[in-house]
């Protein structure tokens, strides 16, 4: 076989576990996965009921950019949130994941540097080394709940090789929503030094405080600047229909998109059917849902304070918490928990959140937990959490 | 707004097209679609049917790999035709686009060349240049039915930076068949120079001559070389479905290419249960669409080597032909076609050649054109290209 060069993707730490986790299931352990983002909630009637209904005698392709009536029904949602877009501004993706690559890929060269505070979501390192881009984390702290640095402390950071800054808000893993001091800080240096401002807002609906969300569609002077990233996945709990957006004001960087867009052909045509019927979800299932994930949110994050030596900051929207643990290395606790842990044929699967971070050494005892399961299978991983660390060798407190 | 550099993508001839095909409609005037690969046949009953028998109330992530029973049945399909691979050498991925560039992504490095009959599917050297790879063209003549060139001249084509070797067989755009010398010639060389062989097959089921289509994956000895990348799109007319495949037993490849399934997240759900449905479709299915097809590939053939000046070899499968028209430069006959010529309220749309060729100076006066539609349009399609070319000003003969 040829010598396999290929490209340098690191493996995911998460992936590592899922072997081990086969393993648990085998020997007929159940596991709680707080290791996902994929919401246990049900996806919108009107999106199901779409499925049935269709009538075409021929799957066929649609436009490369996207139906023009799931365009236009999008701008008319996105108007809600007084962000102002036409239907020509938005082009339909395979999930946003492709949305975060094709923005790459048409806005970056070979070697351009993207700022992306970390803990971040791991996949857009990915999706950076697939357009030849390199990551520069700019570190958040969980003693600061993760918010920015200081404004002087994120400008050094900006080289000549710095083309666009990365903004996942509410953001995966943490569930920091930027203040709105943040987005003015963030918003001046996209304009001082000419900036591309990625912005993925796929947790939009999520926001759980009073603090406004402030899209980077919103920021004035910076119009052809910002390229916004969006999915359905989450907001209908429609992960599997892989429909996404990527909007911008920016004429040409449209037209580069479109040329990766008209190369893979066209987005998946039913999930696009079924994405714009959910959009007509009443208010009653959206608040139903936003009421289910706020009670999880409280319930969880006051169950993991009340675990000697763990700390989660309280996120602000997403349906993620990024927790500090009493442990020696949240890659062999995570392991451990499989491998070595039980409760009543129960264990617990969890992302170390060295998954988050470029540097090795970072979030070392730090984890990333979903609160996408109900209260009950919550509270049982609450408990196995707590009856875990007990026992863990590796416990530093 | 940042200057824009983004990587260097060619537009495609044929995309020029689409204004001036919006504004011939805007006249009023018929356009007859012999541009396209989006076929008129029916979409199985057995796919249709699956759409509106979905019974669940969450459409959540698969597996990125895709989900196994899709794999499983796959492995039995491609059983059918002598192509030995288990389910967890197939990997499903969002149309047979995804697959080629996931293939050039794990495999390739920033610089490295493949080496690619012409003319050749134009989207490829989108892929290439999304991976950072280059295109080497192999020239296949017209004059030669568009069979590969010598062996010796083949050989000297692959230099230092020669990594792979892509085939798309049956051919698109010419409708070439592979020989069963070509694909031993093809052999040798992978196996000399340790080069990978991407093989796209899609149009597999659509061969109309007694030749034995040869997959790559049965040439013998270069197992752990070949690439296999599929579609279901065009077997089973669902080209919106968004599924395709990539197969290899290579280990450490198929290892890498998971890396970049893992940060997409997922193929499409409903696409693969369709996918799934569809295999289910009746021999009687399958032989009225093949035989639509020869009868339409024999028609058409006929019809262009009846005009004054035309020549089209008959393609051996898939459903297209690159033919040669006695005009000065295809891509402004076919602009004319839309702006300027128009019989009984009709006019034609055709994809210049020059898309499917590397240099800009190959195909001038060559067109591609789909059989893909009924055989009344297609008379209607043929009458329209005999009398654009008896008025049309750029004819050279």
């Amino acid at each position: 076989m040829p010598s396999h060069r290929g490209w340098i993707m690191p493996e995911s730490p998460i992936r590592k576990l899922v072997p081990l986790a086969r393993q648990a299931e085998a020997k007929g352990l159940k596991i709680y996965h707080l290791n996902i983002g994929q919401p246990d909630i049900k996806t919108p009637q009107e999106g199901l009921d779409a499925l049935k209904n269709i009538d075409r005698s021929i799957l066929e392709y649609t436009q490369s950019e996207g139906l023009l009536s799931l365009r236009t029904k999008l701008a008319d949602y996105y108007r809600g949130f007084n962000i102002d877009v036409a239907p020509e501004e938005i082009i339909i993706t395979t999930g946003g994941s492709e949305a975060v690559l094709f923005a790459f890929m048409a806005c970056l060269d070979q070697g351009d540097e993207i700022i992306v505070p970390e803990p971040a979501y791991a996949n857009y390192t990915a999706f950076a080394i697939s357009g030849g881009a390199i990551i520069r984390p700019l570190l958040c702290s969980i003693e600061n709940d993760f918010a920015l640095p200081p404004f002087e402390e994120f400008e050094r950071m900006i080289t000549k090789r710095t083309r666009a800054i990365l903004l996942c808000n509410p953001n995966n893993p943490t569930g920091h929503i930027y203040t709105p001091e943040e987005m003015e800080h963030i918003r001046q240096l996209v304009k001082k030094y000419d900036l591309y401002l990625f912005s993925d807002e796929v947790y939009r609906e999520f926001c759980y405080t009073d603090t406004p969300h402030i899209s980077a569609m919103q920021l004035k002077g910076i119009e052809d600047n910002v390229i916004l990233i969006d999915s359905v996945s989450k907001r209908y709990s429609e992960c599997g229909i892989r429909i996404g957006a990527l909007i911008t004001k920016n004429k040409q960087v449209r037209k580069d998109v479109m040329k990766f867009c008209q190369a893979r052909l066209c987005p998946p045509l039913i999930g696009q059917i079924v994405a714009e019927a959910s959009m007509d979800a009443s208010d009653a299932y959206m608040k139903s849902v936003y009421d289910e994930y706020l009670e999880r949110r409280n319930y969880m994050i006051a169950a993991i304070n009340e675990i000697p030596g763990c700390y989660s900051p309280m996120p602000k929207g997403a349906f993620y918490t990024v927790a500090r643990l009493p442990i020696d290395d949240a890659d062999k606790f995570c392991a451990w928990l499989l491998e070595s842990f039980e409760y009543e044929g129960k264990t617990l699967m969890i992302a170390p959140a060295s998954g988050f971070y470029s540097s090795n050494s970072m979030g070392r005892n730090e984890v990333r937990m979903a609160y996408v399961m109900n209260i009950d299978d919550l509270k049982i991983s609450m408990e196995l959490l707590r009856r875990a660390l007990e026992v863990y060798p590796g416990r530093t407190m």
